[in-house]
């Protein structure tokens, strides 16, 4: 299963992927996905927003078991972040169907759409539009770096971009989601333990920071009379830093775009992106008041104008406790101490289902907690403890 | 003239030029000098390089005096940088021709090729080539942004790039060369002078930055386990802003640019360009050493890796004292006061062209400052003055 998956959209020099929605990579994988359903004789379901299903009994049915991920890259991303996911979905079901469970509810696997966000800047499309969290007009504003809109995307791909929106009677039909995930850190490798369960998603959001100075020659305006956007934005990074270190919390700046960009000359205009997260509200709005509190006066210094712009938020994610007991109760069976318990800073499909169904998230140990990378890695023992986990969870809640 | 050369590669938008080497918008530019050329019955040639000449007089005679600057741009750049000084060159000689002027040396205006280096990184391509500063291995290695070659543009432009290189003969015709320009600095401003003399280039450099980390997830991963090389990044910033307020110097990072350049992605290289110059090469020497050594010390303290390569370097520019005394002397003649001699930190083909030919340059006041900027400017009375001194220092030299 891996080894046809493996190749798709994989860059040969980086050695990472780069699966962006409605590419050709992205297409590759939705065939991947299409022909694994296939093959198992699932029921093959593609919804208005352009995520696949994979049934198991009637989805007609209602309170169904659902499992999966995303398979869709970050630039440059690992072999785990999503496709374990959906890999484990699919290894999980064989697992069941060795072991001769008999299945008492409808039992799907999916594949959500364009969760990373790589494309388009917003993460997690395809289940906040099923889940009613994003207006089909702001879809249809999504403009990739190239001009090209969501819709002209969706359109080039062959799929409908007329037809999506809020889907409640499919959500209607899922009594519980579990998505399988490798970790984003390294809690598990510092408990030791092969798989946790997801306490919560930490509030998160990115905020544009646009500083304009004036152009000018790099060569001939003397320090006294520059009005340098790029040394305030240098010193807002630092702030970030410093503010995260502070407060527990994560603060990066990790894109940059600058005007006019030439070797000779100041910019007129650096524009950073910073993303934050932190384990609670009050501690994330710290943060954030910190750092823009910080360039505002580094700006002021400077002549330098600024503007902030929230692009996105989402509060804090908790994951309904009942689901979560369960799940800790069913892999507590076989363990001989509680499965652990952690929180994540990332953001998930998960985490925007939660608001609809009841939700969980099984976590598999990234030992170098590397992500968003090629150098991401998870141990083949830990993988497959991971699907006979959540194997176990499965035939625990859909075949009781 | 001014108003069929103002909307030639201007951006409706930014309001800046973007007349970069071999593109449409220069090859309009080298159309309207052609016409300049022909309608003042001026013998127009195309030299092996792509630099443009229009003589007065038998170019064959020797010892001839030439003036001129550039048109191509910086992005976005002013309307005056090189233009002023080609405008000046014929409105000059049309002052000159009005004075009745009777000429006793050959004269000509040139239009050198691709000073700013705005497409392929090196500036004063065309000077270079014909002062055999540049060899023609190395020029058919430049490439743009967009992976175009240089001999690739200039075929797409109609040119031969296979006839560059030194062109000896040609230089051996001039016996002296005057560029004028526009200041880019507020050194005439200051001493309340419309026109002054160059006394001198100030050495200067290009260094490239590769700050080298480790691509992460910025939501999940530790503040502690990152490796982070825009941290690092901005600390080198500010470390060069430091610098060069301790020593008088100027130090910029105008250009970066980041892998993956992601919103929730710790980069994995942070690139960025130092543009560095000073008074004379010892201070130049202390800058570099300076923010090497405190960009090093961060790098290490971060687990980043730091690379910094000398992309180009241009040694301290002495213009020959014997011209400059010459203009000095014809322009004092007229005015209360001796006119300033000043130096200044931007290279100019004059530089390039001094280690060949005796070679001086005019300056006209800039009341801001401001250049390679669309804000870039001159006062009319100014470029008047400009065309004054420039045709009184022509005079001078070729009707003796």
């Amino acid at each position: 299963m891996w080894r046809d998956l493996a190749p798709l959209g994989r860059d040969t020099a980086s050695g990472g992927y780069r699966r962006y929605a409605w590419t050709g990579a992205d297409a590759d994988c939705r065939a991947w996905f299409k022909q694994q359903a296939d093959s198992r004789g699932l029921t093959y379901e593609l919804d208005r927003n352009g995520n696949q299903w994979a049934w198991l009994g009637d989805p007609a049915a209602g309170d169904a078991v659902v499992t999966g991920s995303h398979l869709d890259s970050v630039p440059d991303g690992g072999a785990y972040d999503g496709p374990l996911g959906v890999v484990s979905s699919f290894a999980a079901l064989d697992e069941l169907r060795a072991r001769e469970a008999v299945f008492s509810r409808p039992l799907a696997i999916v594949n959500f759409a364009d969760e990373e966000g790589a494309r388009f800047g917003l993460a997690c499309v395809g289940s906040r539009l099923t889940a009613g969290q994003l207006t089909i007009e702001a879809a249809h504003r999504l403009t990739d770096g190239e001009g090209v809109t969501l819709p002209q995307a969706m359109e080039a791909a062959g799929y409908d971009p007329y037809g999506i929106g809020p889907d409640p009677e499919r959500l209607a039909r899922v009594g519980a989601f579990v998505e399988l995930h490798v970790e984003q850190g390294r809690a598990l490798d510092l408990t030791g333990d092969p798989v946790g369960i997801a306490s919560a998603i930490w509030p998160h959001g990115r905020w544009r920071y646009d500083f304009r100075g004036e152009a000018n020659h790099a060569g001939t305006t003397r320090i006294a009379d520059r009005r340098d956007p790029m040394l305030t934005y240098a010193e807002t990074v630092i702030a970030a830093r410093r503010e995260a270190e502070l407060t527990g919390a994560v603060a990066t700046f990790g894109k940059v775009s600058v005007e006019p960009n030439g070797v000779n000359a100041i910019p007129s205009l650096v524009r950073g992106w910073l993303d934050s997260r932190a384990a609670d509200q009050e501690t994330l709005d710290a943060v954030i008041t910190g750092i823009e509190k910080a360039a505002r006066a580094y700006a002021d210094r400077h002549g330098v104008d600024l503007d902030v712009v929230r692009e996105s938020f989402t509060p804090v994610v908790e994951f309904g406790h009942a689901l979560r007991d369960e799940l800790g109760a069913i892999l507590r069976g076989e363990a001989d101490r509680p499965v652990p318990v952690l929180g994540t800073g990332a953001g998930h499909d998960a985490g925007i289902l939660s608001a609809s169904i009841p939700t969980a998230m099984l976590f598999v140990r990234n030992p170098t907690g590397v992500s968003h990378s090629p150098a991401e890695f998870a141990a083949e023992d830990d993988c497959v403890a991971g699907v006979t986990a959540l194997a176990d969870v499965l035939e625990g809640l859909a075949c009781r």
